[in-house]
């Protein structure tokens, strides 16, 4: 299973009521974070999140909404007594972008790894975590990001015995790709069925609507997007600072090949003190979208945990 | 007169109920910050503090707890609309420091002045405030601050009369520091009586007690300093830390040429949730010490005023 905590939902500017968006996802006792705005320290403290497991940082953009909190966090995972390594995944020379905000976090216990991302699509795989990232359409280079976890297949007794594998390797090729036994190898499909449905979560802020991003949403369990406005009257605002609004962000879900089984709205800009008054707009079009709030979280099973 | 208010209190990590140290001093439509830690921009607002006519940024150290929110809040300062330039004061490389975080503040809408401080007590004056760094003793390079409201002598006629300024001058020599008339020179002082006692406000975090502290906080209107520890069990924590404890901090006040009017302690440990509990520690030694908190605010009027 895996934990999804929106910590925040803010646009732009850090509120009194509301920390600047950033998202947190947990599995296996590994945690992935989604950006990193001001005060998202306090705002993962406020919703209990953990700092020490917490292994991948995946950056959207550089826009300092996205990124300010960096240095305090990592002091802080430093404070809690981390000394593994920590992946800082973030489109083109994250390493300068780190480099430049470390000046003032000099001395951490662990060591940073820069990841970048070169391509409008790029896959990696860390902690458990499959890690999407893929481009969209901003003020500045900006990606989101499809985050999976991958369910094997069920383990096939018949399966095993039309392939002639024998018993005594049975339990060891359920663990591992392949054994060796008596001169002969054997690998993991002859034992499995196929792989099943695992749990995808689809994030996107800091975009305008553009297919990829429906794509990429495709059959996921849960798909977080910016909403940047919920009055339709700021439609041409939304477009000039390369945003969305409720409807916008709500059609891309319903143009995805597979319907998302649920929609979280985020990064609300300043200028909207009530997302909820706008969620109307949003279901109108998809009707499993609600407004994220700080803190909402959700713990996502494999079909039939 | 000059309103002082401590937008935090908070020493190295933000919390969900305490912010960062940082303080701000309004003057006659001007604004001075010294120290912004990640969250002070939304401490501000919180203490109703305004952003815009903030044009000087006195920073104690780079340590991140205290300058890790100055691209936030610069940037929402250009979003509220300034175009003035902003002045930032710090020890040595501050033009490294500045340069570095606004990596992620690229486009700022004023111009950023950055002026070094290089000697171990260094003076400048801006905006109607007469600033004082002094070298204090912290685990890097690190100062304190006094700020000073100078308040001109009265005018006093008998003496203008004495020196045989000529009526019509009277007025404008009151404001200019000489005026040219009739070909003769009359200056400032052959009017005005000896200039008055003023207002003046120490401040000094994160540093062991060294007596240059108490010597600047001589006579002053508001000692405000930090106090890492209540606990006097946490004495040899603070020594290692290079902090102080209330008492430590309650000496260097009752130890000053003139005793400051007030004291208020700030920048407490994270370890520390009441700091009123040790409040009697420091009052033992100088009685007007209080626990600052966030948002405590003053306004300080000349005398007689």
């Amino acid at each position: 299973m895996l934990d999804v905590t929106l910590a925040g939902c803010g646009g732009t500017i850090p509120l009194k009521s509301r920390w600047l968006t950033s998202c947190m996802m947990r599995y296996n006792g590994k945690c992935l974070l989604i950006d990193c705005g001001e005060g998202t320290q306090i705002a993962m403290k406020e919703a209990s999140l953990p700092f020490k497991p917490l292994g991948i940082i995946c950056l959207t953009h550089y826009h300092a909404d996205h990124i300010s909190g960096l240095p305090g966090l990592l002091l802080s995972m430093g404070g809690e007594g981390r000394t593994d390594p920590v992946i800082i995944i973030g489109p083109g020379n994250v390493q300068r972008y780190i480099s430049s905000l470390l000046i003032i976090a000099p001395e951490l216990p662990f060591e940073v790894i820069c990841v970048p991302i070169n391509e409008k699509v790029e896959t990696f795989a860390f902690d458990g975590f499959n890690i999407t990232a893929f481009h969209v359409n901003h003020t500045m280079t900006c990606y989101g990001y499809t985050i999976e976890i991958p369910r094997a297949g069920k383990f096939d007794p018949e399966r095993a015995r039309q392939n002639g594998v024998p018993l005594r390797v049975w339990n060891k090729l359920q663990k591992t790709p392949s054994v060796e036994y008596e001169g002969t190898t054997y690998t993991q499909d002859m034992v499995m069925g196929p792989p099943r449905r695992g749990i995808k979560v689809t994030y996107c802020t800091d975009t305008r609507p553009v297919p990829i991003i429906s794509a990429q949403a495709s059959g996921c369990d849960l798909f977080i997007c910016e909403g940047m406005y919920g009055d339709e009257d700021k439609a041409g605002r939304a477009r000039e600072s390369r945003h969305m609004t409720f409807s916008e962000a709500a059609s891309l879900a319903a143009a995805a090949p597979i319907k998302p089984r649920r929609m979280w709205l985020t990064h609300y800009s300043p200028s909207m003190p009530d997302p909820e008054a706008y969620i109307g707009e949003a279901k109108a079009i998809f009707p499993d979208a609600i407004c994220g709030r700080d803190g909402m979280s959700e713990t996502i099973r494999f079909d039939n945990e």
